[in-house]
């Protein structure tokens, strides 16, 4: 093992080179996007109605988008057409209107909203800071459960649920959760979908932004959410949200809500109220666009997955060339997403973050991925390896495992 | 006079005729969206950056929009750039957001949301359908006012906000409003943007749909709202809004909201927790067409006004040659916007849109200008002439006429 010293000395390197790498923001990379780059022309002067007659440039075609794009974006969400809401350009546009109106109408079976219910959410952690600064600026107190390998801690969500009728939902990532990349287990799924909980309308907000976003060839089966809530006979406390965000242009497609037909009868009545329909130019351009893509949606899947698996491989090598053997850190190894989550042994994830920043490296702030912002335990580092080029994370992952062992040394 | 049976005699020619028309729906003619075909390509695959460097394809970029875009469509609600949030395709999407925000957290100098104080919002009757759904809706109990020639009555106005707290804002059309046409007078927005209203918040909530609207050349200017709210010391009190659905595409473009460099803090905060940011890059394509279009935004404007104007002056000639002399109805001779509104003399709105139906000439089913969609006084029907042929409209119109004189015959 290097000597404090050689450490020191291996960081003031990397501080002299004056880097510039940033690792922090889970955003695709520019090769990612060309592949969508048809998409802009795809829609042109002659081509401006859809296959059943819509005119995308008037107003009539529906609250719940062009049948043709929920045809195609079914699949993302594991649901059928008809189950889907297609809602202008991210997944956040939409739980924020549901979560929303949750507040102060209810969600489907709901006798009233739940705004004077001191109402609450479990959030799975470490998870997706837009979710918690979404649900808390709402006004949501929000519940932390730990992610598992299986999803969410399920012991620790039917303890919360049980007797606690001001405990309304979950809101978590189903699929290659962010940042671990964990996916929910099919005996997860069960027991979550089929909960006994205190609150009657208590509802599953399960967004599913990585549910296509494979990293490996032939990857397992998620479990259905919504299948299985149907088979207890709970479809209705099912909404699956997604987005084509990380699937052509980033918050410059469509946002996604899957949902059972009781749910669709009543959110597509409340959107219908506070919107006048989705952007249909954008749904019509991603439909054309999809037809002429080499294996339609998944084809493009596979060919983000071909950039991006060799960013997740790089991580992984480096991780274990340099931390392999010496119990500084443990980090996930996902099948697919946008994130590895890292945890160190020490409660030093702050000053890795610290020194990562003095080196160069601009990683996610400590305490991002927990409600406020606040680790306690001050382990947790996400890392996002999707943008940046494959040589610049090479060295990003060698400064941060030099920023591990020197701020563990410090302890020492 | 004709007698009622020559009434009833040309009433069944009509019937006999099979017609199948519709001055409905406020919406513009294919020849008003061909004006903007161009815009489908005028983002390509080599011009996704724009002039300030954001890529359109990736997520940052702000949650205002882009500043070129800002720059350029700000003048359409009399604000400047930086007093401007650009949503995504609608009006009503903002509109939302704020009424809906507005509930559980207030605006800009509220001490609390405003759910629990039994909230009112005035509005102006006539009136928008869309604005009255809206707000009921989401739980606002609604106060009529007159829509008088120089704007909302504004006597009735000061008389409501005076001493009742829970009387939060009012909302309203300044501009040639929807149906009457007519817009607020500088001496009226004077008395409404200062006015004395026992609610600290009271919210001036402007929905300028129509704000460039104009059917005639050189039309008169219309009051500033947020320049003579900033008069009297109360510009966070007035929120601005538009959209480019009568510009470019019906609810395929951007959605507008001006407001004082307060509220621009306080809602971008609130709007960052609930979205991602607006779709960039069909604002970029609005940014890049309207530079290419010959004067415009306004040179736009322009020819979708000689379109439209044609039109207008039909309704006006064919109501002035069947009942210009008859004291069966009044109606208004707007110089902007999408409608014109009549009121029949005796209460016999319903039968006058019922007798139409069986002509085969689909009219706004009466009381839709009305919350709850109640016309006490049976009187008021909504005229869209935006988007039917003009041969169509002078067919159209003659029937309106030849219904009021049966209608009222009937009676007789």
């Amino acid at each position: 093992m290097t000597t404090y010293d050689d450490l020191k000395q291996q960081f003031e390197s990397y501080k002299a080179r004056n880097l510039k790498l940033n690792m922090e923001r889970g955003q695709p990379a520019d090769a990612n996007f060309d592949l969508s780059l048809p998409i802009l022309s795809a829609v042109d002067e002659k081509n401006y109605i859809t296959d059943n007659g819509v005119d995308i440039r008037n107003y009539p075609g529906g609250v719940l988008g062009l049948i043709e794009a929920r045809e195609m974006f079914c699949s993302q969400l594991n649901v059928s057409a008809d189950e889907l809401i297609l809602g202008n350009n991210s997944s956040l546009e939409l739980m924020s209107r549901i979560l929303t109106w949750a507040l102060l109408r209810g969600v489907c079976n709901s006798e009233k909203g739940w705004v004077n219910d001191s109402p609450k959410l479990i959030v799975t952690v470490p998870g997706y800071d837009r979710h918690f600064l979404l649900a808390r600026e709402l006004g949501y107190e929000l519940l932390e459960v730990d992610m598992t390998v299986n999803g969410p801690d399920m012991d620790a969500v039917e303890e919360l649920v049980a007797t606690d009728a001001s405990v309304k939902g979950i809101f978590f990532v189903p699929t290659y959760s962010n940042p671990t990349g964990d996916s929910i287990s099919e005996k997860y799924a069960e027991r979550l979908v089929n909960i006994n909980a205190a609150a009657p309308d208590f509802t599953v907000f399960a967004d599913d932004a990585y549910s296509v976003h494979h990293l490996i060839d032939n990857p397992p089966a998620v479990p259905n959410l919504l299948e299985l809530a149907k088979k207890c006979g709970k479809a209705d406390r099912v909404i699956l949200f997604g987005s084509t965000s990380k699937v052509t242009f980033a918050s410059g497609g469509l946002g996604l809500a899957g949902m059972s037909s009781n749910n669709i009868k009543y959110w597509s009545s409340a959107l219908s109220a506070q919107t006048i329909g989705p952007n249909k130019a954008e749904q019509w351009r991603h439909v054309l666009f999809l037809r002429n893509y080499p294996g339609g949606l998944n084809g493009l899947m596979r060919d983000h997955a071909k950039i991006l698996k060799p960013k997740f491989d790089k991580v992984q090598e480096v991780l274990n060339r340099e931390l392999g053997n010496l119990n500084l850190a443990s980090w996930t190894n996902p099948s697919g997403g946008y994130f590895v989550s890292l945890d160190t042994t020490d409660p030093i994830a702050d000053r890795v973050v610290e020194l990562a920043r003095e080196a160069g490296l601009a990683l996610t702030p400590t305490g991002a991925t927990f409600p406020g912002g606040v680790d306690a335990a001050n382990r947790n580092i996400r890392l996002a390896p999707t943008r940046p080029p494959i040589e610049e994370i090479e060295l990003a992952m060698e400064i941060v495992a030099c920023c591990i062992k020197l701020a563990s040394a410090e302890r020492a």
